[in-house]
């Protein structure tokens, strides 16, 4: 499992706050912070102000990267913010997102022509969110269509089944986890990815419905997650799903987490 | 799901005690903290001392039917105790339970001619464990022909897939997950069953492996456990798991369980 860390997003108060003040401390500190704790990503929001987001971005990105050597994931709605901090990005950079919705498809056209770069590309299009798993499995196909035309790899290639709460309506769980398992199962080569915080909207002890949900989707195929890896509880769950899964050797990196006092029960 | 409750079992010191003392009150107290809890089934084994269990049964049948008005599921690998106690049941049995092991299915037989119940059979023949999961749906393949030349009905057979320790052999969660889904999808109409302690053998913190598991087995498509109902983060695992696979509608359960205070996060 690759762990996205999600914590540096603007669009949370602490971070928001840390970014008008640019307390560049704060943003090393939750970088370095998640690193430790297993991200293999450092998700990069800094959407709090649309009239200055693209320089906003450029200087997290600058704090974020002075702070760890680790990839980055540039998260933005605005290609803009993208293209304009793409080449300052050290590694290979993580783009979130991609989706099949004519107008934003054609404005990231640039973005994925400028640079290669892993691509968390959510299944949806015009019609907006889709209802079942049919919808977003055929999004799925048509992105994956898409993006290779214009050369990028399947295994660069992050589909996000887009999950929805499933207090809205009760199947919504069930459509993500099988969309998850269609991807696997017939787009050979390709990862998945989600965020877990819709699925438990409008419920009590979130936290909990989120990393069950997670134990499901790792169950179902998923292969990368967007999420905070300072949640001793959730990343207590992908190790120890991993482990049941079969991927993990002897039970090492089990026995070093609990070792390491990182399991939390 | 249907929970088997686990805890009145003369394998536990308590319970042997229990049983060696005639403490009639001590298991009427088991029998009824677990119905309370969700118990679908309360199992019943006496096998302390093989000499006398056929008795013993007898006496933890009464004093758990007086206690309760519940299923039974009738625990035991002898068939002449459970052929002698079936009749005592009130409710229609679980028998708990039936291999493929020549001996041993030639031995139960008459129980299953004897009386209408639900049998928990074990996915194993006289090579013993199933390596992998194409032995063990195999077993439950013949499993299946066997009992239904006895006139079982489907609905009534729970297929156990075996789970062995994850310590032991990496892949071990995974022939067991994927057992079970062979099974649902391939053999329409039956239950899945299983114990959870044999995945976590070895390990530390073995009660968060096995609730862990659980969620996936029920991901698997698993209809049934037998379980302690006691272990309230277990049984929330359950609540929150089948919420999250549709199966609870506008989350009701779960919003009754919290506020019973029965969500343990």
């Amino acid at each position: 499992m690759l762990i996205v860390a999600e914590r540096i997003n603007a669009t949370r108060k602490r971070i928001r706050e840390a970014l008008e003040n640019k307390d560049a401390a704060l943003i090393a500190e939750e970088a370095k912070n998640q690193l430790e704790a297993g991200a293999d990503y450092i998700d990069v929001n800094a959407g709090a102000h649309p009239d200055r987001e693209v320089d906003d971005m450029t200087w997290m990105l600058d704090v974020v990267q002075d702070a760890v050597d680790a990839p980055i994931a540039l998260d933005s709605s605005s290609s803009e913010v993208i293209l304009k901090n793409i080449d300052k990005v050290k590694q290979t950079p993580m783009i979130n997102s991609v989706t099949l919705e004519t107008k934003k498809f054609d404005e990231m056209k640039a973005v994925i022509e400028a640079r290669e770069a892993d691509i968390v590309a959510l299944c949806m299009d015009d019609s907006g969110l889709p209802k079942n798993s049919d919808e977003a499995f055929d999004n799925a196909e048509r992105l994956l269509a898409a993006l290779e035309k214009l050369g990028v790899k399947r295994e660069r290639i992050f589909f996000d089944p887009l999950i929805q709460a499933v207090s809205a309506e009760q199947d919504k769980g069930l459509i993500a986890l099988e969309t998850i398992r269609r991807i696997h199962a017939n787009l050979e080569g390709v990862n998945t990815v989600c965020g877990l915080s819709n699925i438990s909207f409008g419920l009590p002890e979130r936290f909990l419905v989120n990393r069950t949900f997670m134990t499901l989707a790792i169950g179902a195929g998923l292969t990368a997650a967007i999420v905070d890896p300072l949640d001793g509880k959730l990343m207590t769950s992908v190790i120890v799903t991993e482990m049941l899964l079969g991927k993990d050797n002897y039970c090492k990196n089990y026995m070093t987490a609990f070792r390491k006092k990182r399991i939390v029960p």
